[in-house]
Formats: C-alpha cells, structure tokens, sequence
C-alpha cells in the first residue's frame, strides 16, 4: 500500500508552510520532485531547499528527482492535457515501484494549494483508477491568489459579495462574469485584463507572490494596464519566466 | 506605532497553522481574543487552546479577551454591519490605547484566511482612516474551503473552468451563476441549493471542517440534500452551533 500525499507548500515563501505539511515531509519515505525544464529552475531550486529547510537531521526521508514529460503543444488543450495527465501519471507509477516496491509514503509538493489550478489530483486519480493500492492524501497550501491579497491588504470579496476564479483565456472569451463584485485571475499569458471594459475597475496584481522578487501593482485598471504589462514582460525577460495573479474589484472593496 | 497583525489561523486544526502565524503570535505583545457570546463559546476555546499549543514559553505575549459589540439584528443588513464594524473598530482601539499606550505589536486571529468573508481588514481601516499610527500586517490562513476540498480530495475547479465563491443568500436570489463549473458556497443558513435546478449537480459538503467533529457528505444533489439539511440541523441542535460550505459542480471534478 502508498500513500501519496499531495502537500501544498504555498508559493515560495517557506513560511507560508503549514505545521501539517512540515509533518508531512518528515514522514514520507519518499519525495518527488519533478523537474520541469531549464526556464522555471528557480521553482526546482525552491523546492529543494524547502526540503532542506524543513526536514529535520533525524528523517529518513529520500528525495527523488525526476524528469516532468511534456505536453503536446500541438494537440487541442483538453486531449493534449489529458494525455500529458496519462503520461505523468506513468511515471509517478514507476518511481513508485522502483522506490517503494514493499509500499510506504510518498510526498509530492505542490506548488499553493492541491485545489486550485493544479493537476496533481487529476493524475492521483488515474493511479487508483488503474487499480494500484494507493491512498491519496491532501494538505491545503496557501495559494497565490491569499499571498495576493494579503501582500496588498485586501479582501478578496467585495462585501457580501461574490468572488469569480477564472483563468486569463476565460476572461478574454467570456468578459467580467456576472453577478460578481471581484474576479480573480489566473494563468493568464499577458493582459487578459485588456479584454474587458476598463472603466469603473481597480487591480491589484502581483508577480512572484511570496518570493523575494515578488512584485506589486495596483490602480484604476484604466490607468495602469500598460504598466502592468510593460513590467510583466520587462520581468519575464529578467527571470525567464513569470507567476503573475490579480484580483479586479468594480466596487471598492474596503 | 502600532503594528497590527491580522494572522489567519485556519479553521480549527492547529497543524493547518503557517510557519509565519507562529511566528507572529510569538512576536505579538498582545493577543486580542473576541468573546462572541455563548453559542460558539467552542470557537474562543479553540483559539485559546491555539496560544497555549503555539505560544512558546519564553514569549512575552499577552492575551487579553474582550467582549464583541453585537450587530443590530432589526436594520438593514449592510446598515448594520457598517456600524458594527464602527463599534469594534472603537473597541480595538481602546484595548490598544489601554495596553499598548506606547506602541507595539498587536496580534488578531482570524478564522480562517483574513481575505475570505471576514471582515478584520474593513475594521482596521477604520483605524488607520481615523489617523492612528497603525500599520496593518496580513498573514494567510488555511480557509474552511481549502479544507473542504482537501477532505473530499477534489479541486475546487473543474479543468481550466471558473469557479464561483458566493454566499447562501446570493444563491437562493440569483441561482447558479453563470460561466461557472463550479460553485462554492459559504455562509448558508441551512438549505441555500433547494433554490437551486439539482439535476446533475454533485455536491460536496462539510462541517465544522478541520475539527474533531468534522462531518462531510458528498453526492448528487437531489439524492443528498434532504440527507445534508438534516444533518445540519441535529448537528446544530447538538453543539448550539454550526459552520459549513459547500462545493457543487455541474461536470466531474476529476
Ligand atoms: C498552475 S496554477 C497553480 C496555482 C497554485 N496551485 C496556487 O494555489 O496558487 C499557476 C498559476 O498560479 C498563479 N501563481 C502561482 N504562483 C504564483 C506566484 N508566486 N505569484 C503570482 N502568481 C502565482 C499564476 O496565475 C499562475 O499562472
Ligand atoms: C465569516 S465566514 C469566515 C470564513 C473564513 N475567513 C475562511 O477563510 O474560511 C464564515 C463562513 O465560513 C465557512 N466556515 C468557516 N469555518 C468553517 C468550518 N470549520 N467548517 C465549515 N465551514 C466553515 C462557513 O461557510 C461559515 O458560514
């Protein structure tokens, strides 16, 4: 029997770990940790020391790093997802059997938390559903969008109100959601916020999010949408890769 | 100078504390605990039991309990709440002035994460906007709805779908937003999704999340929720007290 538990580590700033995840870490035989190519590096290296920093002398835990397939960027989204989820869930499988053949616990560290936006939950699935005695496990980590809106000192809903999650794609097909006083966006590849009537709307935006890069914006979107993008791909180039979130508010939010 | 620190604490599962919560609870001079009357006495306990279990020996912190004002339940809601949160604002700043005449550090434990559904930041503004020297300070916390999703094992979006958070009264007056594959409710006083079309509607519902008493039923909505609402009112009469949310989905989560 394993048991995967899939730890939600926040967003780079080891002290937004839990007490539960530092538990975690601690107990598992084995942790893996997923390289993802040369550009997002920097998040490996995280990773790694977030290992460092938090396991104690005595554990015995393994680290095991491994190499993340990758997607087929030719394919439709969905089917392209779907086989990269299959493939990576291959994967967890043989590193499982090579490491823990008797069975054992395996951690996985997830970048915020397990439940937004992450597929490690997707790919667990595929395992139990393929048979395999596996017992799934999850930590909440605190996720971006809470680094966000703690670092700028706001709330994520309007009074009352309600809060939209939605990716950059969604909110350059689809405009603001209805019935929602704040948005939340995430994944969006560059200024997704150009999409939508600026006029009336405040963002707060932030990049690297618990970093020591980390970066804020905030405004009438009318006034700073340039800036933001300006800065996102000035940082971009910088770093060779970027995080970005933001929260848009038509009312103000305190 | 006051440094006023709104430390997010989870819901109720110490190991859900952050590294930095710990932290900052050492580093405050002064917890400022909320009574909130009799029925959810449960939750001044659990906060208590947080200092003791988290507090070092060697900190110097102080913990100080004071009643919270209560909301005028006759005016209209937002009228009310506006002037409540006018009432404690005045309170904080007395509990200030008494024990910290000369500055220092000020800590709050907010249930949860500060960002969702709570209204510490708009009571410290009221400070802040009233001229004192305060410098507010936000450290995530584990929200009740990452503990929802942890237990059910499930991710609150369906795959690169929106998700809409909302209240039960939002729900019962507008129905199931739209653009949304999934919908997470909180501050339902019992029953919110009969207002709802339940067919093919799965939802995933917990209680007193991240506590001993947690109680989580999933299922289809129209077989479950008679199933839920009962639940919830012999939990309620039970414990004098009840919190709960839920996450409904109209496609499969995994
Ligand atoms: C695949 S999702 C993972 C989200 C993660 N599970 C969480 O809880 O935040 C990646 C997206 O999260 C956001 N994100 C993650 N880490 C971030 C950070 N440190 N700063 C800003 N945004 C971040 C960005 O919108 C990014 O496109
Ligand atoms: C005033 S809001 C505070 C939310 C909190 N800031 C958070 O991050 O979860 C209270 C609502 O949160 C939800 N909630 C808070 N704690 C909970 C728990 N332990 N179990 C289930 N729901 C909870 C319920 O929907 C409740 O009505």
């Amino acid at each position: 029997m394993i048991t995967l538990s899939l730890i939600g580590i926040g967003t780079g700033n080891v002290d937004h770990v839990t007490l539960a995840a530092v538990r975690a870490l601690n107990e598992a035989d084995v942790i893996l940790l997923p390289r993802k190519g040369e550009a997002k590096s920097d998040l490996l290296d995280l990773r790694r020391v977030l290992c460092e920093e938090l396991l104690d002398k005595a554990a015995s835990t393994r680290i095991v790093e491994f190499d993340l397939p990758t997607r087929d960027g030719e394919r439709p989204y969905l089917n392209a997802v779907d086989e990269w989820h299959d493939a990576i869930a291959s994967v967890w499988a043989e590193l499982m059997d090579k490491h823990l053949p008797n069975g054992g616990r395996v951690g996985m560290l997830v970048w915020g938390d397990p439940s937004l936006y992450d597929s490690s939950l997707r790919i667990a699935k595929r395992l139990t559903d393929s048979g395999r005695a596996v017992e799934v496990n999850v930590i909440p980590g605190i996720t971006s969008l809470q680094v966000l809106t703690a670092e700028h000192r706001i709330p994520l809903n309007a009074l009352a109100g309600a809060v939209h999650i939605t990716t950059g794609r969604r909110l350059r097909e689809r405009g603001w959601p209805e019935d929602a006083a704040t948005v939340a966006v995430m994944l969006d590849s560059g200024g997704a916020f150009t999409a939508i009537k600026q006029e009336g709307v405040y963002i707060w935006w932030g990049a690297y999010l618990g970093m020591e890069k980390q970066c804020l914006i905030e405004g009438r979107l009318h006034e700073v949408s340039a800036q933001i993008i300006e800065r996102r791909t000035m940082l971009r180039e910088a770093y060779g890769w970027i995080m970005d979130c933001y929260l848009m508010a038509r009312e103000p939010l305190l």
